[in-house]
């Protein structure tokens, strides 16, 4: 996704912070009238990554250098992308003073824009060498004609450790999509290796690859795939649209993971097995997929999901290779959650050194702080987005599933083979959790704990003991009883709550979604443009276990982060929801249990750590 | 061919012209330390192609507007290119004051510059359409590596009569060539129609074709076909390199079409008839080809070639359409005769219209004024360069050819059948003759004849009456006895002559070659840099023709024009040799008749037109 915002130079930097003026105990005044820069502490997060002013982009270019071990976070900025690195997932560090950016916009291939790249870690020479969307038109979206040569795929390579990314003299390494194909886009190439193509295509082992994501007007989405041709990585073999869905077709009924919609943005692909990456492992992708109601409005994709998918990649009859998913789900069903990107990062890397974990595919969501572009968020802020916390990402099972309708429909999960109890199923779907280190950084605050709570009618019940700050993580687990199913039982929490505002995030059986009611979330939202108030939802499918002999809805495990204005809900190894809180008074710290509609609810393992960690040690506050 | 001193900007524009202090009947000085534009009249010519000022380069981009019926000629310029109209082929007219060129580099697709391209005359929306060459970076030459994407091949469209040509808001058309070719060059891309590839390739009639001049490092020279796809030209099917030559090889053992060289350039396809242009005759080519001495230094192509072929075309074995040639020769045999270019002139246009002319092909030989940017010729000429008079091309004939060895070589000719009398066959070549309409009005001129002359020994001698300008065509019967061939026999004339200087041009029997003489020709070549005084040389065969049941050697039909500093001779309807004859005396105006070396020479038909026309009348002199 290219958020138009970020396509506006920042004219100066602007570092100077005063909120003097702005008092949390009362009510907020029209924040879009403030000139200064009052607003960037607000709601600015401590854990998560974005620069250090400015909009942030798609997630990008990220890789581990080999010389090094250090892993390089990377992200879209204005006129082109900036990075920092990291030891441990945990802090990261500027690759330049201020965030400036290890590559710009201006050439002769990317004129007007550079998009989103990935990185052969050892390329060209042995360096790190980006492969990017070298940008020559806009507007450029499916909703449009396209116009020819808007996006074309450049070559850039790093000598000093990725500080800067130097682009070749010379025209883009892909400069054109397929012949003769109008495109709805070509963008975003995604540099990868993968042993089950290298046998199915006869390659070289170790040979690389690319995914160009895009589609065809009137036809529907694709990946197209291309190989490595040549030691130099100058040229790139055509292997066509490896997948394609129809326009505008769904997984299933669309229920688990949305629309293909009509275009896709920002496909990676991976192998994972059940530790982590594994080159050999099932072949996965996160993508985007961008669509809207009719009529088609031009130049607004009403809708962008972010997706995952994986399935059996197999040669047609034709000898072309096709991937064919065989499950598909949403990575975050945040509706500003979007444009994830990962990559490997091996266990030789210094994060995984220390933390003694395996291969690993670490993926970044982006959160973009303005919708993309479409709301006129108060320019005090003087940053906008983010990116969500960084994920592993493996396969997952889920055990003794009781072999219902509940299992059989076309979902985000397949049955993987028997439970381990009679009469059940194991199911496998992508496993995705906050990466082990950042993880254990969270947890590691200030920890308490809350009893545990049993509630069986509606209402909300404060915490014994909340938060004195907007700064924290909190896990728990909420049983319902097997009366819950198709119940109209609704149960959470309320956060960041006081007598003037609140968010209320529940589980809902009527559509098996988790909720992120944010109505009441900001006094902000009153006075101010661009504070998004509309709800959050997301699928989430607690299935009948067999424990014990016994039927019983799956406990929904929640770990909710807390970060300033950012909440992550994450639960069952499975889900994730990212998205905006900005609650206005300081006050606003309160947690309560919340239930609405009929049953039993039990509430267990609360804890509550405070404090995060700062991920920018080095930057002046 | 591209000349790079046309990379040069002429700065500004230089009008007055002043030459009081330049005495032409006295020794000239050291023109090259003149600052003014005291040259501009010295050797300009009056009926030839070139700008108001400035560098000329490579003729291209001709066509003939279906809505006015005016053929256009045009020729790239330092910037683009420039154009002028002309109804007879003798006058032009600039298509922009100044000739301000139609199309200017600069924009995405060709920051650096705009190379040869060509015209569709109904192109998209019906109007005319340019497909050229849009340059993104220099150096390019085949003797160094090529830069990715230094060459692509983009569109523009004129609706205001070809005044400008509009670039469409886009990339290149056809974005690079074949899928990871290590090409020399990727240029000069020439449109066209052809019945015979239409049935070859089950196209719909009157589809069009492009060929793109060039070739493959360290495997020989190619033109690459292509194939219109859709009505809107934007899409142009790749048909692989229907022509490709063995690095540095020859046609025959040379002699007669000289190199294929390692690249070829402004190739242009065109198919003929013994009339004229036929849609369904047999296929030519007319091509530029650079080669150099071993070893070969970067950046310099010691020579280039200006060739016609025309040949077979047919499927291979694997279903490719490939030309084959069946002869091959010189276009012009001038050195610093090249790059040209031509066009379609129907029978509809208003030239032909006037001169019931039928469909010709019209070519246009460029000559470059500083040896390919290589000489440093006195800038006080304010101009450098010119087309030579454009010319029809067809097939031609020759009857009653002795089918002696002289035969059976390869070369410029191929055996059409047996000849009218017995025991001879016809020849077939390409016939290349000056236009009709402006050779009629070359020789409208003042015209005189000279008496013949027999001559049996060596020595000049004057013409009874030669002329008393610069400015005149002569066409001249040479007549040899059988015993020449293989004798030290020269034989011709020395033109421009005085007791200063002389030009001379002779038959030489010794290498079956028409030689210019230089050495003599110019005052000014021995106190000024940049005035070439290198003898020219071309090959022409004299066949031994069955006359009234006796063999004899074909007489040498000259057609000689001088126009100022430009010399221009056609001999025999088959051969032309075009070069710089830049005389500074005001005396030099005289005619000898000459001959080196021992035998009987018979001049015959020696008329003498004066004054030649002004191409340029509403040119402000």
């Amino acid at each position: 996704m290219k958020d138009l915002s970020v396509l506006v130079l920042v004219g100066s930097l602007l570092v100077e912070v005063g909120n003097a003026q702005l008092d949390y105990n009362s009510a907020p005044p029209n924040l879009s009238t403030l000139t200064d820069t009052s607003l960037a502490e607000t709601w600015r997060p401590r854990a998560h990554v974005l620069p250090p002013y400015g909009s942030i982009g798609d997630p990008c270019m990220i890789y581990t250098d080999p010389e090094t071990g250090l892993f390089h976070a990377a992200w879209g900025v204005s006129n082109g992308a900036s990075g920092a690195t990291t030891d441990d997932l945990v802090t990261y560090y500027d690759l330049n003073p201020n965030g400036a950016p290890f590559i710009v916009s201006g050439g002769l291939n990317d004129p007007i824009a550079v998009f989103d790249g990935s990185v052969i870690p050892s390329g060209i020479n042995g360096y790190p060498t980006l492969l990017y969307t070298a940008v020559s038109y806009l507007p450029i979206q499916w909703t449009i004609n396209y116009t020819r040569g808007s996006e074309t795929q450049a070559l850039a390579v790093s000598t000093d450790g990725g500080k800067n990314f130097t682009k070749l003299a010379q025209g883009p390494a892909i400069p054109a999509p397929p012949f003769a194909l109008n495109v709805t886009g070509f963008r975003d190439p995604y540099v990868f290796q993968n042993a089950q193509l290298d046998t199915l295509l006869n390659s070289t082992d170790g040979t690389w690859y690319v995914i160009i994501s895009g589609g065809v007007h009137g036809d529907g989405p694709s990946q197209f795939l291309y190989r490595q041709y040549d030691p130099e990585f100058q040229y790139w073999e055509e292997l066509g649209q490896w997948w394609h869905e129809a326009a505008n077709s769904t997984w299933g009924n669309g229920t688990f993971a949305g629309r293909w919609g009509f275009n896709f943005e920002v496909g990676n692909i991976f192998s994972l097995d059940h530790e982590g990456y594994n080159n050999e492992g099932s072949i996965f992708t996160t993508l985007g997929a961008e669509w809207s109601l009719d009529p088609i409005v031009p130049q607004v994709s009403d809708f962008r999901e972010m997706l995952w998918a994986t399935g059996d990649v197999s040669l047609s009859e034709s000898g072309d290779v096709k991937f064919t998913p065989d499950m598909a789900g949403k990575l975050d069903t945040g509706a500003s959650a979007y444009a994830a990107a990962g990559k490997l990062l091996p266990s030789t890397s210094q994060a995984s050194t220390k933390s003694g974990a395996p291969d690993r595919f670490i993926s970044y969501v982006w959160l973009t702080g303005n919708f993309y572009g479409t709301q006129a968020f108060p320019t005090a802020q003087n940053w906008t987005g983010a990116l969500l916390l960084p994920r592993e990402l493996s396969i997952g099972t889920i055990d003794n599933v009781v072999d219902n309708e509940l299992v059989q429909e076309t979902g985000s999960w397949r049955v993987a083979g028997n439970g381990s109890s009679a009469d059940t199923v194991q199911l496998e779907t992508l496993k995705q959790v906050i990466a082990r280190e950042p993880l254990a950084a969270l947890v590691a605050g200030n920890t308490s704990t809350e009893p545990g709570y049993a509630s069986s009618s509606p209402g909300s019940v404060a915490f014994q003991k909340s938060p004195g700050s907007k700064f924290y993580v909190m896990t728990a687990n909420i049983t319902f009883p097997q009366s819950a199913r198709n119940s109209d039982l609704k149960a959470g929490f309320q956060i960041l709550a006081s007598e003037f505002e609140s968010t209320t995030i529940y589980y809902q059986f009527s559509n098996e979604s988790i909720i992120v009611d944010r109505s009441n979330t900001s006094a902000a939202a009153q006075t101010s443009a661009g504070i998004d108030s509309r709800n959050e939802a997301g699928r989430l499918r607690l299935f009948d276990i067999m424990q014990d002999g016994e039927e019983a809805i799956e406990t929904l495990q929640l770990t909710i982060v807390v970060d300033n204005g950012i909440l992550e809900i994450h639960a069952n190894e499975r889900f994730a929801l990212g998205t905006w809180v900005r609650s206005w008074y300081a006050s606003s710290t309160e947690i309560r249990f919340f239930q609405e509609g009929s049953g039993n609810v039990t509430y267990s393992d609360i804890t509550i750590s405070e404090g995060l960690f700062d991920a920018w040690p080095e930057r002046s506050s």
